[in-house]
């Protein structure tokens, strides 16, 4: 097992860590053979997680009204392009080069090999690090996104974007990815149940406070109106979609399969993973139907997601019956939470904060019931970082874009929906009763 | 080419027939490359394959009236998940552990290798090949979900979906892949036409006639009231998902591709699935302008899935031709069986019984058209095996669940739809007219 | 790196230019290993772009007006079938073997490595190959189909789509991936902005002329009149699995990935096709917001494609920085050649036009811009090679089609909708108000 706490060579390679740190010097496979293994990795591993970038679009087109859904389709695109942007532009550079065990990495655009570049010594071709890291900077943003639909203005959303994408999230990530403080400290967070679910929940949990609720949806009296989703179907493909983005999301964290270990570990992970998710879904499923007499598909979709962010913080070393334990417990969170939200009148539109947030800080809490090499206190902290810088940081910046340009749309425009507003195109002008709901 | 018949290193090592089964011990790829390069198949093999089970849901959510959009929804990422849980505590050992030439394996969990194991002498990861074989698994339940859509209890189903998961088709399976008696006869499928796709169709067949028709099908005169689908296009990219599934569905059958020879025979087989599939959907659209001056969109869709469940038994043999008038002749038999059925009275929502029972006989009976090691007469008692066993276990459970909690909902639940009665959560609240159709 | 002028060992080998053109010599990598590496790119750069044929149905069904989605989604499913039939039948010889610097290869079907074959000289799978030349070719098809829906019939499409993917695509790509005359003139197209996107958009040129626009589309007065798609979920997920598969559309052209060289460009190839696609969305988006104060979501999507498009023709030597440029100038034609289509009564239902026919031309023009071993000269005599031909084989054939058997369904058949008229299956028969709008 080559796993790395650091996630890039350029780093250790900085840190002086170690010549090749994804080479297996003893390995029996050539050289050569592990670079083209662990480059390939990262290639599979991102074209899969950049298909979760659709599955956020169709989760979230499928949860909000139809009035809204073309705005959603357009945010989650434009989003995963401006991450792509954006984590050139800055955020590689500040989450990978240079960290030194501190808080953040060096300024400036990120560059690839040259074509046809054979610097064996990395491990494998730094564009393809450089696609992978980035698609999961972009899955942070998604998160955020669904949380706000319905009433946050187009780019004022942009803008957080940019900045969570260019400077938090790389920031944040810098401390235990990136070679700092926390991957010091002994912190784990395999994929990202912390630097990734829960960075993005802060931030969508600050937004969701400061933008407040849509209109209508919680009553003077204590009541909650649902706002039942336009597409049960569409939520259930972004689900699936998800799901498979998943395996590339926790089975390429291990960052190599040049070895007959790496690629084994990969291989648990991809078990341990499905089981998690699979948990979550049957977990979700009896309890709504023993709290409600009846199943919520939205609730067991939720379960899904709730189990794979849960077994994200370490999806290698617990064994089936541990990852069935910790998806359905994520599960069982989210089952609770969302009602929970509901009375603290938090306005998450398709659940994001159960699920990203809550899930995140469960799983990557629970790491040292599988992984011996951790401890709780450790985990602890590590949460605590990232709540505290996330929800600082996102705070100031959903403020100054308050004050600045306003964040929310006009009572009469929300109630138009966004698509006629700001986008122009509806989702589904032949369809439906549109605004009326 | 190191296909086995067995599908398993651990069933192989058992039976002593040899110790490295899917290392090929003449190659010039080094023994640890060939172990990467296998489990990398199983995994991408796996994740088509898995993705297939969105494919299904996509499928059946076309398929079936907006009123029971959203419990197709959830029953199939509900039996994705059963099935991940059962194939762990039980299917996995029974189909693969100690079957010895005999007729079921052995009880109990199965665990994959410990972390950075390097267990080279499988060959392969266990948990890389367990995900690939559930994702099968899973294939089979997906089947059952289609027929009985839009009036059987949701319970009743996933109790039925625990059994056939669980049991029903790990043992059978265990004849063949397994090592049992049949794959000791000479039968042969190579991905599965009878041991996935059959026993789908037979134990959908079994509850398609316990539970009869959904009311107003059929009318007393013999009429037949066509109950046209709620989205072609969610129909289609069912389809879509399923095609592009099905290249690890067959291709990761190979179970090896650490030799030039196998890479080359998954290429084949890649080849030969797309030309079964694509000759089906050609068939279809003529024999259905023929025959009804209009071309079918769904008989076209079937036509796809016709030729892929016909070409599953043996997609490595055949010359392109030879894969051509397979798959042609399986969309044939789809388009002259649904009419078919009808008459008979047997009400099978999306079509799955023609495609993947009838389809799955045939790819199975004509594998010795093209691969000559195998007879048409072992291959009908195969055949035989299958039907006879799922059928009766069917059977046997749908009766025992009629018995004890029934398993059809009541006419008034069918006229409103199952996702106002079961779920509570209607698919598209905002559309369309809903139960009136 | 490795990359070859010509796309086919076949072909290279007919014409003596090397042994074993994909395996390098002198690398560190066993031959036999970068055999199944170079077949294993294949097969998934293969179903990577065999999936785009599940992007453009839904791009296309949520472009169209519902009472014409049925039939988007059945053209899809059937060209993608033709085309693997015909690039089986005549195209892959045409296009491959014995082209020796010439206009055109041979005549006749063709055929892969036996089973278990390991001729390990031509350096990967030949039915690998075929499969991953054969989705390029299907590409190509459903280009036309997206201009010309809503008002031309179902039969002579799919005999024009005959004609284009068994004769006229792979001899005109013969010229240059098969090492014809524009190959031995240095023209270069390394993933076919030209070859296959100009191609396809000089075909829905030629039928978007000879149709005519939809009725009601343009008035007398010059007025344009919307006819919004049906379903922006859609095309939003058309849009994304188009990005997706268009990782393994330009990776998988490296044609290798067998030496260490040879895998770090394809990962400088997802880079660069990431960032250039990325780069659209935002160019189309500002634009947008500043020419029409909303930002128009189709626009942005077509930014996407337009940016996938422009880096097609040389996505490997760009840096980050010049792939913006490429692919951000490309949505800016988008942008600016939609309306102007529309004053020229050019009506093409999903704007493949600018994105494929533009888009092309553009991406292929600029090659030398970051590529020094090319030149604007030759670049725009390939193009014109391309144009002239294309254009003039599918006037032919829509001519003769026209006069036959006729091409345009009739005014009442048009208003009514293709759904109901030569499918008889509604796309959503649940929902909205169809054929009113």
């Amino acid at each position: 097992m080559t796993k790395l706490v650091a996630r890039s060579a350029a780093t250790l390679g900085a840190l002086g860590l170690m010549a090749a740190p994804a080479l297996a010097q003893d390995s029996a496979v050539p050289a050569e053979t592990q670079y083209i293994f662990n480059t390939l990795l990262f290639l599979i591993g991102g074209f899969l997680v950049m298909w979760m970038a659709a599955g956020f679009a169709m989760l979230e087109a499928g949860l909000v009204r139809s009035k809204n859904v073309s705005m959603q389709c357009l945010k989650n695109i434009a989003l995963y392009s401006v991450a792509g942007l954006l984590f050139w532009l800055t955020g590689y550079s500040l989450m990978y080069t240079g960290v030194d065990g501190g808080f953040i990495g060096s300024f400036g655009p990120y560059s690839f090999d040259d074509v046809g570049g054979n610097a064996l010594d990395t491990g494998y071709s730094t564009a393809s690090d450089w696609f992978f890291q980035m698609v999961f900077c972009a899955t942070t943003a998604s998160i955020v996104s669904g949380t706000l639909a319905e009433r946050i203005k187009l780019w004022p959303f942009m803008i957080f974007t940019i900045v969570l994408t260019g400077f938090i999230y790389p920031i944040a990530g810098s401390w235990q990815w990136g070679g700092g403080f926390l991957s010091e400290m002994g912190f784990s967070d395999f994929a990202g149940s912390t630097l990734v679910h829960s960075v993005g929940g802060w931030a969508a949990l600050s937004g969701a406070l400061i933008l407040g609720a849509r209109r209508g949806k919680y009553g003077a009296d204590g009541s909650v109106h649902p706002m039942p989703g336009s597409s049960m179907p569409l939520a259930t493909l972004g689900t699936f979609i998800l799901w498979l983005g998943w395996f590339g999301f926790n089975g390429a964290s291990q960052l190599a399969m040049g070895t007959i270990g790496d690629v084994t570990d990969v291989s648990r992970i991809f078990a341990n993973t499905n089981m998690a998710a699979a948990a979550g879904v049957v977990v979700a499923m009896i309890l709504t139907q023993v709290l409600y007499k009846k199943v919520d598909v939205t609730m067991a979709l939720n379960g899904a997601l709730a189990g794979l962010v849960s077994i994200t913080a370490e999806p290698l070393a617990p064994t089936v019956l541990q990852s069935v334990i910790v998806g359905g417990v994520g599960a069982a969170i989210v089952v609770f939470a969302v009602p929970l939200l509901d009375k603290l009148k938090i306005d998450d539109v398709v659940g994001a904060i159960p699920v990203h947030l809550l899930c995140g800080i469960w799983g990557t809490f629970i790491v040292p019931f599988s992984n011996g090499d951790t401890s709780y206190v450790t985990q602890l902290i590590g949460i605590a970082c990232y709540g505290v810088f996330t929800l600082v940081a996102s705070t100031i910046v959903w403020f100054i874009l308050k004050a600045l340009i306003g964040i929310r749309v006009s009572e009469e425009e929300e109630a138009l929906g966004l698509d006629k507003v700001e986008i122009g195109v509806e989702a589904y002008p032949e369809f439906g009763i549109g605004s009326t709901r």
